[in-house]
């Protein structure tokens, strides 16, 4: 068996999410059918990361193990082939050790959100980004976001959905960055939560509204409360773009 | 009658162009749809470009000159609203004088030509950037693309169904920027012949590949021939930026 690592770029937008789902189209279940198609294996094809309906990754790290042996090349190439017309490539492969686990093995994970914040409609960012129609103070927001940083529970940040065993993480970075009518949010942590990082960025957009002060936003971190949430901001502008490994 | 100058944003890839057609869908016509069921005229929507099918743009400049009196932020709210859910907005508009033209007033206009270079195809970006799969040299690109610049008979860069009086024009900027896989370049002139940016581009391009040198490209500038082209690039990278009026 070889164990090869896929570095993966996918619109979020046709997709129930990363993981395969008995209801809809999801961007494991086409990696996996496009390595059925090219080595007859029914291999599982596990990620860093599992993004929810929407969210779309510049850089997903995987890994999948075939008993085929085929070059990296051939298999980012052949992937690629079948993929089509879906929006998933696989922008590199290698082989990696047997004990390498694209989750397990994963000791920094990082998320882009991008905000267009206009009010006039999106045109071929449609789902790409979140459109904010009241003007954003990004400074403000900026400022806010380093609240954040650092080791908190995060329960007011976490979906009832979330699995993870405890609501405490390390947030190693929240920058808030703006250009024009353009937002960029960048977050790092070893992991995140189940819609920490949207959840974490509708409150920034409170802050940068004047909704709410950096003290309101201090306050809901504090309550360790769902309810203390100001706003879950929608999947289009999330992206995964990057996974650490040692 | 009152003129109005509207900034507009649109996504080319469902439309045939800027200019209505009889055979498909046109940005024009959306507007002026959107303009006719607003205010109940038939109004013609000038731009400053008339662009291709499948190009893009960031910042087109049009007016349009109506008797009822409506505000320009009405104006805006109430075309974006019926402008749905083509992929076209309108960023903002403003009252202008009724000698003032988006086409016959502008004195300088903008592109932008967006590439991704990999082999991996693209997913978010399909039909919005152009992917050229092997290795590009921006360096040597930017150096060439200087030969260009000045005034020059433009006839090898120029369509074949180009209406223009003159093959001779003055570009002003051509540059090549590239950080990782993504390179950008920035066109401006006065006005340009139809499909010069993107035949730029597309020779460019060979010289990147190193499949032509800076040489061929101004060999093929003097040929003043359409056979002397070396390629033409897909309309999938190139954006309208911006119109200047004095």
């Amino acid at each position: 068996m070889t164990r090869y690592a896929l570095t993966v770029e996918y619109d979020g937008r046709p997709f129930m999410g990363w993981q395969r789902q008995d209801h809809g189209p999801s961007v494991q279940q086409a990696i996996e059918t496009a390595v059925e198609r090219m080595t007859g294996e029914a291999a599982v094809v596990h990620a860093a990361g599992r993004t929810d309906a929407g969210v779309h990754a510049l850089a997903m790290r995987a890994h999948v193990e075939l008993e085929r042996d085929v070059t990296p090349f051939r298999l980012m190439e052949g992937l690629n082939a079948l993929l089509r017309p879906d929006p998933v490539a696989i922008l590199a492969a290698e082989i990696v050790p047997d004990d390498w686990h694209a989750r397990f093995s994963c000791i920094g994970r990082a998320y882009e959100y991008r905000i267009v914040n206009r009010r006039a409609p999106l045109t071929w960012e449609a789902g790409l980004a979140w459109r904010v129609p009241t003007l954003l103070d990004a400074g403000a927001m900026h400022q806010a976001a380093q609240i954040l940083v650092g080791r908190h529970d995060f329960t007011t940040f976490r979906s009832a959905h979330c699995q993870s065993e405890s609501p405490v993480k390390t947030l190693d970075r929240l920058d808030v960055a703006g250009a024009g009518d353009r937002l960029t949010i960048f977050a790092e942590a070893r992991s995140f939560l189940h819609h920490q990082v949207r959840s974490m960025v509708g409150c920034l957009a409170l802050v940068g509204q004047a909704k709410w002060s950096a003290d309101d936003l201090a306050a809901a971190l504090e309550a360790r409360d769902r309810a203390a949430l100001g706003f879950n901001a929608p999947p289009d502008g999330l992206y995964f773009v990057e996974a650490r490994y040692s």
